[in-house]
């Protein structure tokens, strides 16, 4: 089984991790056959942490872990944090395949979604 | 004249903020009649301030401010530390408009763009 780590930077307002637990929900009922299970995951401030979120998938069967960085940009988080998190998980679980996407803010798409962002607000 | 801010966090980390500078130079560059000056703005790590920036563009003849928040989530930076930056330019400049946008993260076509980056990256 493969699961999809949706993996924030958490926040101290519950309101803003519940967001980040509306879309790992949102994109699970796209019921990918690449994903059958989307859980998100936090830096800080909210759990479940990468470890703990990893773990979970193992419990649950996972063969092969997706984790994917819902950053705007590459600062200490994507290029330190996340890689040294994801190797100590590595280490405990040495079967277990954990891939670590592209973060988000690496799209091409994000100057075009900015403008309609500024052109639509009310 | 009309300026677009684009407001991201800011990082310790320098290539993450080009990363931001390079952004609003992406959209500058789309030409946009409702915005001919793009720059960036940032909240904590880098300059300019928000009051920086806004200070800028009163200096060079802007009559509205967009301000448009590059945040993921509606955390405290969004519910409280932007609107207050605002609020003391707005004092500063009493006869200039300042709109802060929706911020990037309440856009609908998130959960897709994750898709493409879980089922495209490398």
């Amino acid at each position: 089984m493969q699961i999809l780590i949706l993996l924030a930077h958490g926040s101290k307002r519950k309101e803003s991790n519940l967001e980040i637990e509306s879309l790992a929900k949102k994109i699970e009922l796209f019921k990918l056959k690449e994903f059958e299970v989307v859980m998100p995951a936090f830096l800080e401030f909210e759990k479940p942490s990468i470890t703990d979120a990893i773990d979970k998938c193992v419990r649950i069967g996972a063969t092969k872990v997706t984790l994917l960085p819902y950053f705007l940009s590459a600062g200490v988080h994507i290029t330190k944090d996340i890689p040294t998190e994801v190797e100590k998980s590595l280490q405990q679980n040495p079967n277990l395949k954990i891939k670590i996407t592209d973060y988000f803010g690496s799209r091409d798409e994000i100057a075009e979604m900015l403008v309609k962002t500024a052109l639509n607000s009310r």
